[in-house]
C-alpha cells in the first residue's frame, strides 16, 4: 500500500485536492470531492461560528454516507489562515470533529506552523498536518521544524493569495524534490503541487515534476457545489488567456480597506478596472472609493464583461481551461482520467 | 515517422532545444546540442559580422562531422530579435547558410513575423520558421498569419526576455493546445514549451502538458560550450530557490542606457543590488551611475556573492536545478534520459 493510501484510505490516484478557498469551499464541495476519491477541503471564512457549522454539515453528510477516513477521522480537511485564525479557538473544533487534515497557510512567522502542528496533533493525533509554502527556503524550514505530513508547494500561477515573489511549479517542485532528498528529516513530508493546475494535463505534469498529489482551486470555482456569487463565477468562465486576464497585485487586498495580509503576500485576481487604475497611478483612496460605488451596482462590482469589474475575482492562470460549471465529483473523476491519458500520450510520443 | 523526425531527421525524442540566447549561444553550443540529438540554436548578438562568422563556424564544424539536416540544411537554427535585426541584412545569410530553423522573437508588431517568415521561406524553402510567443492571443494570431512550423510557448518562469505579463507553462501550454485544436489552420504548428524547464522532470512535464519539444536556456548557461563571462556563470551556479533569487523587471534593460526592447517586454534576471535599489525607489539615473561604477570592478559587476552584483544576469526560475558545468552534449543526453524516467515514475505512482 502506498503512503498516500495508508494515510488517506478513501482516495484514488492521482490524488486531486480542492484548495481550501476561504468562504468559497464549503462542506458541499469538500464532501463531494472526497466522496469521489479526491481530498476535499473546507476553506475557513472569518467567522468561527460558520467554521463550526461547516464542520458539522460535513460530518452529517459523510455520516449519512457511512464514509470516514483512517481511524474514524472525518474524511475531509479544513484550511486556516494563521495570521487571522486563533489556535485556541480552532483547536477545540479540531478535537470535536477530527478532520483528516488541517491545512495551514499565511503565518506571520514560520515558527507558528510548528506551534499549530504540535497543538493540533495533541488534540487529534490522527489529523494530518498540511502546510502551504511558496519558496524552497520556507519549505525546508517548515519540513524541519513543523514536520508536516504534507507540504503543498504553491507556484506563482495560483489564484488568490501566495508569496508575492515566486516561481511556477515547473521549476519550484523539482528543485524542492531535489533539496528534500538531500535532507535527513525526522518526518519526510508528501509533496503536493498547486498553482496553475486546471486540467488532467496539469495534474500529469505535477506528477512528473515529482509531486504526489495535485491541488486545484480555480477549476473548482466553477463547480456546482462552490459558494461564490454567480457573477464572480461568470467572470471566471469568461476569462481566457490566463497569463493576460489574471495578474498578481497587492491592490486587490486594499479595495475594502487596509491590507490585513502578511507583508510578503499578494494575490492573483482577474484583471479589473481597480488594477488598471492602480497601474496608471491612481491613489489607493480613489480606487477604494470607486470600488465602494461599484459594489452597489446590480453586478456587485464583478463587471458585466471581462476586466470591467472593480471587485477582486481571485483566480489562477488556469482560467482559460475552465469553460463550464460541472459537478465537483465529475471534475475529480474526469481530471483523474485525463491525467492518466496525458501520461500515456506523452510516453507514446517517445515511442515507449 | 513522426512529424518531428520528418522535419528534423537527426533529432531524438524527447526533443531538447537550447534557447537562442543572444551573445551566449554560439556555434560551439549549437552544434554540440545538435550532434547529440537535440536542436541547437545560435542566438544572434547585435553584430551582423559576428552572425555571419557564427554561421560559418557552425557550417565548418558540422561539415567536418558529415552532419546535415533535411535536404542539406545546416542542422542548427539561429534566432533573431525582430525589433533589432534587419530582414534585408539577415536574409542573404539565411540564403547562404540554409539553417534548418530560424527563430523569430520580440517583434514590435505581430505582422512582422509574417513578413519575415515569407521572405525566409522565399530565400530558403527548407528553413523551418519558429516563433516565440508569450500569450494565447499572440500565438493564435501568429499561427493564422505567419504559419510557423514551430510555436515556442514561453512561460513567465523563463530567464531573459519575454512578455512582462504572462502565465507559467503549467496553464499556458494546455490552454494553447486546447485553443489550437479548435482552429482550422492551413498549417498546424508544432508546439514547444520554454520557461522554467531545467531538468528531465521539467521536460517530461512539458510533454504531458501537450508540448512536442522542450527548450532550456538557463541549464545551457552552465554548459562548457556557452560563451558567458565566468563570474556570470558562477552567479547562476550559486543561485538557488529560483522564485526568490530571480525576478522579472524592466530595470535590467535600463542599466546601460535607454531600454531598447518593445514596450510589452521585460526580462528575468538574478536579483541584484540594481533591482533592490529600484524597489526601494532609487531613480534610474542613480542606478545607472552605480552600475557604471560596478562594472569597472574586478568582478565586472556580477557580484562576488549572490544578489550582490549590479549587472543583469539573465536566468530563469530553474537556476536552483543548475548546480554544475557540463558538456552540452551530456546535458542533452542526461535530460532526455531523465525525462523518460520521470514519465515512467509518474505512471508507476498510479499503479500503471
Amino acid at each position: 500500500m502506498s503512503k498516500l493510501q495508508s494515510l488517506f484510505s478513501w482516495t484514488k490516484s492521482p490524488l486531486i485536492v480542492n484548495a481550501p478557498m476561504g468562504g468559497f469551499a464549503g462542506p458541499s464541495l469538500a464532501t463531494e470531492v472526497s466522496l469521489h476519491g479526491g481530498f476535499g477541503f473546507i476553506g475557513s471564512g472569518f467567522s468561527l461560528k460558520q467554521i463550526e457549522e461547516h464542520l458539522g454539515e460535513a460530518h452529517s453528510i459523510l455520516k449519512t454516507q457511512g464514509f470516514s477516513g483512517r481511524t474514524g477521522t472525518l474524511a475531509i480537511g479544513i484550511g486556516f489562515l494563521l495570521f487571522y485564525h486563533k489556535l485556541e479557538e480552532v483547536a477545540p473544533l479540531i478535537e470535536a470533529y477530527q478532520p483528516a487534515a488541517v491545512w495551514l497557510f499565511a503565518a506571520h512567522d514560520l515558527d507558528d506552523y510548528s506551534t499549530w502542528a504540535k497543538e493540533i496533533r495533541r488534540v487529534c493525533p490522527h489529523t494530518t498536518i498540511w502546510v502551504q509554502v511558496g519558496s524552497v527556503a520556507d519549505a525546508i524550514t517548515v519540513a524541519e521544524n513543523a514536520e508536516p505530513d504534507v507540504l503543498v508547494a504553491q507556484g506563482a500561477d495560483a489564484g488568490g493569495h501566495g508569496l508575492e515573489q515566486g516561481a511556477g511549479i515547473i521549476s519550484f517542485v523539482p528543485e524542492l524534490v531535489k533539496k528534500l532528498s538531500t535532507l535527513d528529516l525526522k518526518k519526510k513530508p508528501l509533496l503536493f503541487a498547486a498553482g496553475g493546475i486546471a486540467d488532467g494535463r496539469g495534474v500529469a505534469a505535477a506528477l512528473t515534476l515529482g509531486a504526489e498529489g495535485a491541488v486545484m482551486g480555480t477549476r473548482f470555482l466553477c463547480s456546482q457545489e462552490v459558494t461564490v456569487p454567480a457573477l464572480y463565477q461568470q467572470a471566471v468562465l469568461k476569462a481566457s488567456d490566463g497569463g493576460q486576464s489574471t495578474v498578481r497585485g497587492r491592490v486587490f487586498d486594499q479595495l475594502k480597506g487596509p491590507n490585513i495580509w502578511p507583508m510578503l503576500y499578494d494575490g492573483r485576481s482577474v484583471v479589473s478596472e481597480s488594477y488598471t487604475d492602480w497601474k496608471s497611478g491612481l491613489s489607493v483612496e480613489q480606487i477604494q472609493s470607486r470600488h465602494a460605488e461599484a459594489i452597489k451596482l446590480p453586478d456587485g462590482g464583478f463587471g458585466a464583461s471581462a476586466g470591467k469589474g472593480r471587485a477582486a475575482i481571485w483566480a489562477g492562470t488556469g482560467v482559460g481551461l475552465v469553460n463550464d460549471v460541472q459537478k465537483a465529483g465529475d471534475i475529480v473523476e474526469s481530471v483523474r482520467q485525463e491525467a492518466r491519458e496525458a501520461l500515456d500520450k506523452a510516453r507514446q510520443s517517445l515511442g515507449l
